[in-house]
């Protein structure tokens, strides 16, 4: 098989790809940054819808380009009758397959993991959906929103008092897609000894109530129901936005020590003398005192100033980011998180994010390959296919 | 070694864990629960600091306890020379060291990775801080609120025109667990055919910039700055909670099929026919205008009545829960995402999350092993030690 793009503890693995839009595709390309050889396989015309979603440039999808970079792409009929010879050729050199349709596609397509076990008997197969293969709910379809809204997870986030808002980013694709990887990877782990493939079933909202376990087992063991947080921590305070003279930053202060430090550096040494905010219990209780006391002192310098003098004193503090901030933050820069893909045909590069997983024995990518254009690897892959047969 | 509680692709693994509060123990549990053995490592008299935090039942910290099921605990003071000795002896039988302290406390300790490698060169050593081990502000601490403040993450949630929120849980540090449990089951599958050990290194920022990839590549390209984006889906539309009767729900209906069946259910068969609303990108331009005219239908009746109706119907809906009504849903009690423990010694259980990885080879854990108190397991752990010396 030709070399994959990344340098990675998964070289030599091979994943062949039907997945759509985010969960799957995040999750494939969160495994081509590991190492891995990742062939998307799309419907031929249209290719994966997300090809379709804006904000588009140059005619392309950024909503696309951002996920699918270092990836190669062949578009397949799976109804087609020579297309289907060639996937099953793809299947039969792959160690994984994974897809994000609803439960029970794969199967009217003769492709289900009951058929293939047969066939492929070393395939890890894995599945991403809402729900899941099992359950009532099964058979329906779910997206982000849905999830966010049905795992509780928008009951809880929000202004205080306030109404249920979304997280800003897609949680609930991206945590399956995550959630994904991992199955693929203990299963490979396993298969290393045993020879033997597996399934892997992944549910948006599974993995979404496992993201929300604090507020879940809170509730579960105390019956206090918790309701949109503002920016505040459920049970340690400090840990929230303060107003300061000329906008916002986030200060978490969570221990005694922390809070002395934080008291003298506001110029108000006596606030861990007083009863009331003695302790992280005490402190808890009298949050909105806190805030007010806090705020009253925050009011008088800006948000750079207290930045340079909180971090100077060791109280982990910062400023509430606007995204374009966020690109020209030096640590970011320096963790190679930000990157420009190698050119096009034309010339034209793409921003992409890095990958967050570090190892010592292997060097980062400096420039990702762009997203394939749609059936852009058709020859190489099938002169793969041809010599190796 | 003594069995993991759980069957899973992971058995035979070793984990020892000295890591504290949430990224690392959250990371670890997910191990658990794929079923390596995780001993947790802690500092005599206090233990891991999560369990001061509260809430608390019956004196002990559910928030500890939510994360720390199926794990054994040893006490010990990395700085008493017998204490020591164990720690050395753990490691020579472990496969993975994770930790989550600052970068450099460990090297002070002796326990870098530097010396580490050489003592134990099959061992995966997994770091997980705030900033990484590499960059100007490597050395600064960081909470979750910190990182959703500096990844953008709060900039781009709360209330459309109003201020940012938090993300309901702690996602900064849910995510670096995540990936940091990528980083070592990738390490740990290369190592089946290397034998070699690795760093793992795992930063809660970075992992937050690749959650943001959507927000920052799309600006990176278009320079067009993202705020608080409410409930609403950056691109896609209708895909947000809208006002029915008595409360809201979400729909998530993204395409022009998906909107001509939910125009039809809503009785309003006509909008996908007008010139504003006629595709994605002409609905996005008009979103406001659609949200009216939707909600004046939705207003007709209550959510329950609309999420049977749409539901039939086949569109993608949903109600936003609250915590009470997650724990009953039969899809996630049906999937065993909501589980009691087995009983401690005086007879109490609590409620945990279930694994959200499911695998065709293994049964799920019926019962999950309750989080142990501080050192509860010294004595099998050394027993183990001297048997096997």
């Amino acid at each position: 098989m030709q070399n994959a793009p990344v340098s990675g503890p998964l070289e030599g693995v091979t994943i062949l790809d039907l997945s759509r839009v985010l969960a799957g595709p995040f999750a494939t390309m969160t495994l081509a940054g590991l190492g891995a050889r990742v062939i998307k396989v799309e419907v031929p015309g249209t290719g994966d819808d997300a090809r379709a979603i804006g904000p588009f440039q140059d005619g392309r999808s950024l909503y696309f380009e951002g996920i699918n970079f270092n990836k190669e792409s062949i578009a397949l009929d799976l109804k087609d009758e020579t297309d289907r010879k060639t996937f099953e050729a793809l299947l039969a050199k792959a160690d994984v397959l994974v897809e994000n349709f609803r439960p029970g596609v794969m199967d009217r397509l003769g492709l289900g993991w009951d058929e293939l076990k047969e066939r492929h008997p070393k395939l890890i197969y894995a599945a991403a959906s809402g729900f899941g293969r099992s359950g009532p709910a099964s058979d329906q379809p779910a997206y982000d929103l849905i999830v966010q809204a049905m795992s509780g997870m928008m009951s809880i986030t929000g202004e205080r008092g306030g109404a249920p808002v979304r997280a800003g980013v897609s949680v609930g694709d991206l945590t399956a897609g995550t959630y994904l990887c991992l199955g693929i990877l203990a299963a490979l782990f396993r298969r290393a000894s045993t020879c033997r493939g597996e399934l892997v079933d992944v549910a948006m909202l599974d993995c979404q109530i496992a993201f929300m376990e604090e507020p879940l087992t809170s509730y579960a063991n105390t019956g206090v129901l918790p309701g949109p947080r503002g920016t505040r921590h459920p049970s340690i305070v400090p840990f929230q936005a303060y107003r300061t003279k000329d906008s916002q930053l986030v200060i978490a202060a969570g221990n005694d020590q922390l809070f002395a430090k934080l008291a003298g550096a506001l110029g108000k040494p006596e606030l861990p003398e007083l009863e009331k905010f003695s302790s992280v219990r005490k402190r808890f209780e009298h949050v909105d005192e806190l805030e007010t006391v806090l705020e009253e002192a925050l009011s008088e310098r800006t948000t750079d100033d207290w930045i340079a003098e909180l971090t100077a004193a060791g109280i982990p503090c910062g400023p509430i980011a606007t995204v374009d901030q966020v690109l020209e933050n030096p640590q970011v820069r320096a963790r190679n998180m930000i990157r420009q893909t190698a050119p096009r045909q034309d010339g034209s590069r793409s921003t992409v994010i890095g990958n967050p997983i570090k190892f010592g024995s292997y060097p980062e990518q400096m420039e990702p390959l762009p997203a394939p254009q749609l059936d852009q690897h058709r020859e190489s892959i099938l002169a793969m296919l041809a010599t190796q047969e």
